[in-house]
């Protein structure tokens, strides 16, 4: 290597085999459980005319778009979310039958500080319905979460839910009518900075200490309106047990665009933050120039969520490969046997691998162990002559002789 | 909507699930056969250092490259192929373990004019085997192409199949010493434009009357040398049938930085250019900075492929929709035992939805007739009352009376 060597940007991954394994796993997961809600998939372009991406995520948010003017002097941009792009594909194609639901694991980059669990390309998974303002539809989102993240073996994880009605109906209560997003950011980390950090911000935001008091009295004693009473009902009637969700007045999810029930999931251990988030955003379509199309729906963080079982060793027994046998390379005396029984594997959808040069038998033999490909063929002149296969079992290192059809027959058991 | 309506760029595109349940199908059948022969998936960013990516492809694609700047400075640029991003990958890490059989299948964007078959956000999959300079290795890729596109149900195509020390030593015979490159860009043509073509287009660069014969009689006569008939019997003895690949000493491949076997594959109907194409690269990653590992592998092009399929009617007979059954909503007195059966098929991994809102039957039912939902279920009252379920299917009109679990039963058949 000479000092040209190329670099991978910061922030940004090459995924090899072994990892791979681990991230297919999850997103098939992923894509099986949405499917059996009935989901179905859409994509949308990595690049987006600039104008249909700023001013929808805040200001803060736009900074870290990748933006840049293309060649032929189009101001573009690098999908941001996966709820705008759908917002627009729902105002372009008017004739897409509602409600619509949809899912969507694509890519994402945006251009913040790189660190533990935040890269900046990654994927995130959406699930969303269109077009009911049905509480159903929101205790669907629910029930797809847990569904999901039970089949990823997670065992403590809390799906919290709250309401921006419920939220605003407790700012006015206390007294609070102006301001009422910044008092609603404060609150946002109680998780995270607890009542006393809450208060002090709060305080110097000139929120006085009536209203503050107030504030957290009205938490104390908030419970669920008529609406997400009828979510909660819901959620039980899809057989989500109540130990996995959570009425939680102090959870406000950053974005503005939440108009109604709002929900994330925390597990609580690795302390990574959360690995779902959404809610309802009724308004957001008609925002973005479309139809007027209710929507409720979540994003699963594939990225974090890989982490995260990683990390709490949720992982099922993985193969380290999916090649099952390795066919040896005695050279071109044998070459058309062995070829043939390479070939014989593929057919009958086994993976097999032919190993292509003709070195010393240990160094194949040490390539497939370093491979972990659990059996071994070798067709030398010997068994090239009697028809038959030498087959080796490279965990137990047992070997036996075996012709092509027998090998096929104990490959597919 | 208003004037501000959200666009799609040109030359990009949404994907509605109709055409997903297509795209999947033909990226589900790749991944499939290319595990079936041994190959790992491998995947790298977006993103790149623009250094990785310019100077790779020659000047005019370098044009094409969507490059900017990023608001750290670096000069960045986005995925043009998935060879030099794999190179960079081999450079990286010494630790891979060789032969590397490798499979990837992601976007690339090039700023080209869009047109028919051309876009600027495409799918491309390679298949490539690095460190080894078996000719078995590039009989393998010829293989897993033949494969594929049987697979997919392709009836007549033709690999075509040279190699550039053939080309070289046929330049060499016909006395064309200097400006070879210049030779075989023209030759390439030959395809298109035919031998009149091609020979206008030689004389205009100079060539002699004299070169210009000779290199059309060493083509008519050309053979494959030693290592392209080591080739060709491995092609053979992988059980390729000789209808399927052709050797065809015009064709070049566009790339400069082929060293060995090239191959490309046509279909004779519809006339969209190749459908794969790629060769032994033996110099590229030392090249790019990275250590002395030969090369061979060829790209398929995804969204080609999908067009050609569609165009020739290969598709089998894919559902409209992977939802299977809907369940009716007949309001909140029967909406537990609605979501209960919902949850029920769900768990036995039969996809269902369930209709969020209590709109008039009717509604409900061509909602499911323009979705292809092929079953619907209906708890109303009268069905609650006896732990009943009206099973309809949508395509016959024909109506029973099932219970919840005779339902999952007749599903799950």
């Amino acid at each position: 290597m000479n000092n040209n060597a190329p670099q991978t940007l910061k922030g940004f991954r090459d995924f090899l085999p072994e990892t791979m394994a681990v991230r297919n796993y999850v997103k098939n997961l992923f894509i099986e459980t949405f499917e059996t809600f009935g989901f179905e998939p859409l994509e949308t372009p990595t690049l987006e005319y600039a104008s249909t991406l700023m001013g929808k995520y805040g200001d803060e948010a736009d900074k870290l778009i990748y933006s840049f003017t293309d060649k032929g002097g189009r101001q573009i941009g690098l999908r941001y979310d996966l709820t705008v792009p759908t917002a627009k594909v729902l105002a372009m194609y008017p004739n897409i039958s509602l409600p619509f639901k949809r899912y969507q694991i694509q890519s994402l980059w945006r251009a913040d500080k790189p660190q533990k669990g935040r890269y900046r390309e990654f994927v995130q998974s959406d699930v969303d319905i269109f077009g009911t303002n049905s509480p159903i539809a929101d205790a669907e989102i629910v029930a797809v979460i847990y569904t999901t993240l039970k089949k990823l073996n997670f065992k403590k994880f809390s799906i919290r839910i709250n309401s921006r009605p419920v939220l605003k109906n407790i700012l006015t209560q206390s007294g609070i009518e102006n301001n009422q997003n910044s008092a609603l950011q404060s609150l946002d980390k109680f998780n995270k900075i607890g009542q006393d950090g809450v208060q002090k911000e709060l305080i110097s935001k000139d929120f006085s200490q009536a209203q503050i008091n107030n504030l957290f009295k009205y938490i104390k004693i908030a419970q669920p309106d008529e609406n997400l009473q009828a979510v909660f009902a819901a959620i039980k009637a899809f057989g989500v047990p109540e130990t996995a969700y959570v009425f939680d007045p102090t959870m406000v999810r950053g974005l503005d665009y939440y108009t109604g029930t709002i929900f994330e999931t925390y597990v609580e251990e690795p302390r990574i933050g959360s690995i779902t988030g959404g809610g309802r955003y009724d308004n957001l379509i008609k925002t973005l120039g479309g139809p007027d199309i209710p929507a409720v729906g979540t994003t699963l963080g594939l990225d974090r969520i890989v982490d995260c079982i990683i990390e709490l060793n949720l992982l099922p027994n993985l193969p380290k490969t999916k090649v099952k046998i390795m066919v040896t390379n005695f050279g071109v005396d044998t070459l058309n046997k062995s070829l043939e029984l390479t070939s014989l594997l593929r057919q009958n959808n086994i993976a097999a691998t032919f190993y292509p040069d003709a070195d010393k038998i240990g160094k194949q033999l040490k390539y497939a162990s370093a491979k972990n490909i659990p059996y071994v063929a070798l067709i030398g002149s010997d068994e090239a002559a009697k028809n038959e296969v030498t087959f080796k079992n490279m965990l137990t290192g047992e070997q036996k002789t075996l012709t092509q059809d027998e090998i096929v027959d104990f490959m597919l058991k």
